[in-house]
């Protein structure tokens, strides 16, 4: 089976998003910067199933490359889905993309939509992510969904794109963990140009 | 002048000590494992000013031998003092320590002390520990005077040594910012084991 990844920009204080993010606002204010990096650099990364390029160091857009490569399927939480407007029906990542949330949106629902919402729990996304993934990799692409497979042990590996920028507030990577420590390990550490990249395991 | 640089260990979550820190417990609940590695390779670092030493990566010693190498003086705050019980009389590093505090702790005056207790505040420390340095550095070994310094725009450089634990709660690297935000520039990454040590310029 492949592996569940949790992999975002942070800022160096810890926020995934800034302060008051919603649609319109969906880094929340000065949240933006955490992407500043994505056009920081000479090598083009063109984002896969999007219209988007970066511009990255070559380093960034190695890893990226191996990464985004290895994508199978992705699972958000509602709040970021929301934020970004449904990514106008296409998600980064190009393949299925798990929406855990409350209540189904019906005027997402339509066939041959990228989007499947799951409303009996992260457990169950991630048990369904990894079945359309098959040996390929589940990405986490929110804080919130990340906290919950942290706590239900179903996250293996953290990206970390690490930012060099202090947002004082936000949407915290880690929140709601109940005080519980984690244990990981460094697997890999890219310089990237106004980026580290962090990659962890989680150790179980 | 020298370099005002806050330098210490760090939680992936972004805690520099677990909960409930406290003399006889100066690292918080769970809190001694952002030093694990401390004792992770095989490069002995003798830990100026004390009788200590590390055994670590080539790397982290080659970093650490630089920054402790620069280091004139230091400036912690009142409660890294007593959790640490005033380090026996040797503070690390072996030079001028100004503590921040609002009372002088009476029984730690006495000639020939390092300690220098400083009570009118932050900026004032920094102006003392900078005349102590002259051209080596001032070090900052408290988050609570990190913040301080941050907000007084008297913070050249922050040396974040990143150990892969959440700790679940504890002592806030970055807090009590008032919602500012900052921007700091990435001057070096060093991979060393169980620890990746992040150099960031402050941007003013």
């Amino acid at each position: 089976m492949g592996t569940v990844i949790f992999e975002n920009s942070v800022s160096l204080d810890g926020f995934v998003a800034g302060p008051n993010d919603g649609p319109g606002n969906g880094m929340g204010d000065g949240g933006m910067r955490l992407f500043d990096w994505y056009a920081s650099g000479d090598t083009p990364f063109p984002l896969p199933g999007t219209d988007m390029a970066f511009q990255i160091s070559r380093a960034s857009a190695e890893l990226l490359q191996e990464e985004w490569g290895k994508l199978g399927a992705m699972i958000v939480g509602r709040r970021m889905f929301d934020n970004a407007e449904g990514w106008g029906g296409h998600p980064p990542g190009g393949g299925a993309c798990f929406v855990v949330t409350h209540s189904v949106p019906q005027e997402w629902v339509r066939e041959g939509s990228p989007f499947t919402f799951v409303t009996d729990g992260v457990e169950s996304a991630v048990r369904q992510a990894k079945q359309v993934a098959g040996d390929r990799n589940v990405s986490i692409g929110s804080a919130n969904i990340a906290q919950q497979c942290l706590k239900a042990g179903l996250l293996d590996e953290m990206l970390i794109n690490l930012v060099p920028v202090a947002l004082g507030g936000g949407v915290r990577l880690f929140d709601n963990l109940d005080g519980a420590s984690y244990d990981l390990e460094i697997m890999q550490v890219v310089e990237g140009i106004g980026v580290t990249h962090l990659k962890y395991r989680v150790v179980r």
